[in-house]
C-alpha cells in the first residue's frame, strides 16, 4: 500500500489515513514522456510518466533546473551492477512521480534502520522530475564483458582544438541526468541514487545547473545563456517528428539493437570568460553570434525565427552574418544537415580564486550518432568560431542512453544486460 | 524615459512602444520591505521595494534562491569606493524592480560600447529580488580611515572548536546577498554588480544556494535542510515586532550611530557528511535533532510548533530531548533568550573528488550584536552538539549591514561614508 502514496501524504498518517490515501496517487499511465500524467492544465508541479519507449528527459520540455552526476562503478561483479540498475529503476519510477525513493513507511516504521529516503523532498511535488541514465565508453571495457556490445555510434570524441579538459570532471561509467523545476527535487533524486549505489558506484563528478539554455518544444520561449543571448532558437524540438526519428533516436539498423529507441549524449562544461565578454562592445557580441542580442533575430532580419540568409550583404557589401560567426558555423547547413537536441543549463560554481565568477554553460546534446552530429559540428566550431576567445571547454562526457523502461518488470539497461 | 520601462518591455520597442510603456513600470513606493509593491495578490514574480528604513533581504520572506558574493576592495582611494557604492545603489534600485542594471536603451543605442547590462535576465520579471550589502571587519582597517567607526558589535568571531575554515572562501571587505525566486535573476544581479565594480573590487568568493532552509515569516511553511529535517521552526520572524526591535536591528544607543536600523550578518558554510548521515538510523537522526523527522515536532510532542519541554521524560526515565541534542543546545533558553534571524540555503557544489557530493548548508544569520547572539549560541553548539559528527564549518563571514537606502538621493553606506 505504501507504494502508492505520494510524498505529500507520506508522513504523519495513521492506518486510517493510509487507507484513505491509497487510491490517491495512481501510478503513471503509459504514455509519451512529453505529456504530463495529470488531466488538469499542466503545472510545473506535475509528474511526467516514467515508463515509455524512450527515456523521459530527452524530448521532455526542458525543465528549469539540473543536477547531473557521473558515477564510477566500483563493484567488479556484473550481477551487483545489474541489481543496482534494478534498484535504481524502481527508485526512479517512484521519485519521478513525487514519491520517496523507497518505501519510507516501512523504514520509517523501524527506527533502528536508516530511512530509505533522505527526506529533504518530503512535502514537495514531483516538480516535473525526469531521470535519464546513460552508459559511458568505459563501461564497455573488460570488467563486465560488454566490449562487443559497445555501439559504433558511441565513438570516442577526438581531441578538439583549444579544449582543456579536466579528467576528474570528465567521463564516467554511468551518468544520470536529473531535470526538474525545483532544484531540491533534482538534488534529492541524485543523492538518493548515490545512497542506493553505496558500495557499488561512487560519485565521479556532479554538476548543478539553472536556467535551461535551450527549448526542446515550440511551446517554450527561447531562454538566454550567460552571454545574454537567446540560445537554442534552431534546436531540434519534440514537434519535429521526422527529424527526431532520423537524427535523435538510435534504431535497430544502426548496428546495436539494444540501443534502439535510445540516444547518444554528449556533455561539455564550457567555462565563459564573462568578465572579458562583458567589456566587449554590443556590435562585437552580435557579430560573434550572428544574431542581435535583444530579439535574437539573425543579423539583417527582424524576428528570432526568421530564416538565416547567409548570402545577404549589408549596404557596405560585407555579409550580415560573419564568416566565422557562431550561427553560421553551427548551422545544420554547414554540416550536411546535422542537428542536435540540446538541453543545456547555465552554471555558476562560485568564483575561481582570481577575482572572477566561475560561470558558463553546461552543454547537453542528444543525437543518433556522435560521429555524424556532435563531432563535425564541434570540430568546425573549435577551429573557427569567433566565440572561442571567450570560452573554454573544461569537461566532456559521452554516454549511450538506452531506450525507455517499458513497465515495472523492466529496468534501465535490460536490453544490454538482460 | 528608459529609466522607467521594465525589463519585459526593454527590447524591441519603437518610439511609440516606449511612450506607451513609460507609465507602466512605476517606481517602487516607499513601504516596508516585506510588502510587495504591487496591488494584486503577491506572486513570486513581484518586486519588493528597494527604499526603506531597513535593507530588504533581511526580514523579507525568504526567497527560494541565493547568490551571495564577497568582494575585496582593490582601489585604495576612498572616493572611488564611495562612487562605486553610489553606482551600485543606483543599479540595485533598478535591478530589484525588474529593470536592467543600467540604462540599456542608451547603451544599446551605441553599438560600439559594451552594454551596461549583461542581458541574461531580459524578459524575466523582478522575481522577488533583494540585494543586501554588508561591510566586513577588514573594511575598517587603515585603508579608508574607518577604524574609529568599526562597531563594537562587529566583533571578530572567536575560533570555534572543530571548525576548519578555508581562508579563500571566508571574510571579505564587502558582501552582497542576492535572494530571488529565480536563480538567473540573482546571478544576473551579482554579476552586474561585479561588472560595475571592475577595477575597484574583485570577487573574493561567491556561493549559490537553493531551497531556503528557514522561514522568516509565519506565512511560510518551514522548509527542510539536506539532512531531511525541517529547519528554522523557532526562527525569529518578521511578525515578531518587539523581538526584531530588541534582537535584530542595531540602534543608535548601541554606540555606532551610522548602523542604526542596520543589522549584523554572520555567514557559515557548513559542509554535511551526507553519505554518513544517510546511513544513520532514523532514531539516531531524531535524537540528534531532538525533533521527529516527519512532522518536525519536539520529541515527545505531536506538532511542529508545540513548545519544547526539556524536562519531559520518556517512560524509561530518559529525557525525550537529549542533553546534547541540537534543539536543546540551540534554544534561546540556553543562551539568555538570544535569538537569530536565520535565512540560510542548501547548497551542492558538485562532488569532492572522493566519491561524495559536496553539499550542506550555507548558514546566514542576522542579529543586533554577534557577541550576545551568534557567538554564545555557536560556542555551545561547537562544543557539544551531537550533530558535529556529521558537519564541518568550512567558511565564515562577518558583515555590518547598514540601514536601508531612503530615496534616490541616498546610497548604500552613506551614514558611514557621507
Amino acid at each position: 500500500m505504501s507504494e502508492r502514496i505520494s510524498r505529500r501524504t507520506m508522513f504523519g498518517l495513521g492506518a486510517a489515513g493510509l487507507a484513505a490515501a491509497a487510491g490517491a496517487g495512481a501510478l503513471a499511465t503509459r504514455s509519451t514522456p512529453q505529456q504530463p500524467t495529470t488531466a488538469h492544465a499542466p503545472s510545473p508541479s506535475d509528474p511526467f510518466p516514467f515508463y515509455g519507449p524512450h527515456q523521459a528527459g530527452i524530448v521532455t520540455p526542458a525543465q528549469d533546473r539540473l543536477h547531473f552526476v557521473a558515477f564510477d562503478v566500483t563493484t567488479t561483479k556484473k550481477a551487483e551492477l545489474v541489481s543496482l540498475l534494478q534498484e535504481w529503476t524502481a527508485a526512479a519510477a517512484r521519485l519521478t512521480q513525487g514519491k520517496e525513493a523507497g518505501s519510507f513507511g516501512a523504514a520509517g516504521g523501524d527506527p533502528e534502520a536508516a530511512p530509505d529516503d533522505t527526506g529533504e523532498a518530503l512535502g514537495l511535488p514531483a516538480s516535473g522530475l525526469t531521470l535519464t541514465i546513460g552508459f559511458g565508453p568505459t563501461l564497455f571495457d573488460d570488467r563486465f564483458g560488454l566490449a562487443a556490445q559497445r555501439p559504433a555510434a558511441l565513438a570516442d570524441l577526438p581531441k578538439f582544438p583549444g579544449e582543456r579538459l579536466i579528467p576528474e570532471i570528465s567521463g564516467g561509467d554511468i551518468c544520470v541526468q536529473a531535470c526538474a523545476h525545483d532544484p531540491q527535487v533534482a538534488v534529492h533524486a541524485i543523492r538518493n541514487l548515490a545512497r542506493i549505489g553505496f558500495g557499488r558506484v561512487s560519485v565521479r563528478w556532479s554538476q548543478l545547473g539553472f536556467g535551461r539554455t535551450s527549448s526542446t518544444s515550440r511551446a517554450q520561449a527561447t531562454p538566454r545563456n550567460l552571454m545574454g543571448f537567446k540560445d537554442g532558437t534552431a534546436n531540434m524540438k519534440l514537434e519535429d517528428t521526422e527529424l527526431l526519428r532520423d537524427q535523435l533516436w538510435a534504431a535497430e539498423q544502426d548496428g546495436s539493437a539494444w540501443m534502439a529507441g535510445g540516444s547518444y549524449l554528449v556533455t561539455r562544461k564550457i567555462r565563459m570568460n564573462i568578465e572579458t565578454w562583458d567589456r566587449a562592445s554590443l556590435r562585437e557580441q552580435e557579430d560573434i553570434f550572428g544574431r542581435d542580442k535583444g530579439e535574437g533575430a539573425p543579423l539583417g532580419k527582424k524576428q528570432e525565427f526568421d530564416a538565416v540568409d547567409f548570402a545577404a550583404r549589408r549596404p557596405d557589401g560585407q555579409p550580415y552574418i560573419a564568416e566565422k560567426s557562431h550561427v553560421r558555423l553551427a548551422h545544420p547547413s554547414a554540416h550536411g544537415n546535422a542537428h542536435l537536441l540540446r538541453r543545456g543549463y547555465n552554471y555558476v560554481d562560485g568564483s575561481d580564486g582570481l577575482g572572477r565568477l566561475d560561470a558558463g554553460l553546461f552543454f547537453i546534446a542528444y543525437q543518433r550518432d556522435v560521429r555524424k552530429q556532435f563531432v563535425p559540428i564541434q570540430m568546425g566550431l573549435a577551429k573557427n568560431d569567433l566565440l572561442n576567445e571567450y570560452i573554454q571547454h573544461v569537461s566532456s562526457g559521452l554516454f549511450a542512453c538506452p531506450p525507455g523502461v517499458q513497465d515495472a518488470g523492466d529496468y534501465w539497461g535490460r536490453s544490454l544486460f538482460g
